[in-house]
């Protein structure tokens, strides 16, 4: 069996990664968003593993002490973490997963797993950036032109990924990415197995 | 604008590398054929760099003696050869080229252009190779066994290549290798001017 695909979608902010990620998902049952691991209580009909990795804290800070986690972070008291080892198992299983995380974040994770696919969102124009961060509603001049000037900088580490992909409409962008996940599918490196011969291919 | 991409296709004999070509070309007007130079004689209707480049022997040897050939060979007193120098002129030009040529040849070519896309074509199973190299009638039970015996020899080789497509149908192969064409045009290393952003992207 193929282990399965990292899949790490990045891009500025203002980019559509969020609405590009969903409409993969929807489309691809084989690929799955990584699942992170918490130290706040389940909710109602959260459950372990599917929702998240619930851990106390000191199984959390075990897990942080044995490199287990790509990223992590403390929000209001709750520990939450990427775990590596959690994606790592299920790739084994030949599961596909998705990660969408922030620019500098992803070349963190492509350090640790550099097998993965590093796929990289641009906007099909900084003028179109700028309207969808005005669209927002919520900026003042001085703030949108420094939300614009960081999302300059941010594209330009995109240089680092596998693969760039402009999101001019979701379906083009969403099509660009299932022919990258075929094509990764196909990479020699993935296929050893095929070129075994006793018993077959 | 993006230079085109060179496609090599290679597989053992038996595997269709032919009529998957064939039907790749048929549905992307995109791609175009390699073409050969010679030294023979244009036919009626041949037109220079259509269905060849026509060169006399002293030009071809020329050519030869400046490194322009990935590969040539003389056949029944003509040379013929497949010129670099304009594979480079079209894919400079924007062109995408598809080169098919056998298991060997293409490692050749992936050394002077490390850049092109190397897919390999592999048949369903060893049984059906068999079979396919069965079906051309030809065979004596002895140079059947050495074809095969070629064949599994060949396939190793496909550990060098970028990508493995099986050829189980036509449909199939050619879906797979449409796929990665896209991705390949995706990758950051063919797309570096998307992030320059003086102008735009």
């Amino acid at each position: 069996m193929q282990k399965g695909l990292l899949i790490v979608i990045s891009g500025a902010s203002g980019t559509g990664k969020g609405t590009v990620c969903k409409k993969l998902l929807a489309d691809l049952p084989e690929v799955a968003y990584s699942i992170s691991a918490t130290t706040r209580n389940p909710r109602s009909g959260e459950v372990d593993g599917r929702e998240y990795y619930f851990l106390n804290v000191s199984e959390f800070k075990t897990w942080i002490s044995e490199g287990k986690f790509l990223e992590y972070a403390e929000v209001y008291g709750n520990f939450y973490g990427t775990p590596l080892n959690k994606i790592e198992e299920r790739l084994n299983r030949g599961e596909d997963i998705l990660l969408e995380i922030d620019v500098q974040g992803a070349l963190n994770v492509k350090r640790k797993c550099p097998e993965g696919v590093y796929i990289f969102l641009l906007p099909p124009s900084l003028e179109e950036l700028k309207s969808r961060i005005e669209g927002r509603g919520t900026e003042n001049p001085e703030s949108l032109s420094r939300r614009l000037k960081n999302a300059v900088a941010e594209i330009k580490i995109g240089l680092q990924y596998d693969y760039v992909v402009v999101n001019d409409t979701i379906d083009n962008a969403v099509a660009q990415i299932k022919a990258i996940l075929t094509a990764e599918r196909c990479k020699v490196a993935r296929n050893a197995d095929k070129f075994e011969f006793e018993g077959g291919f």
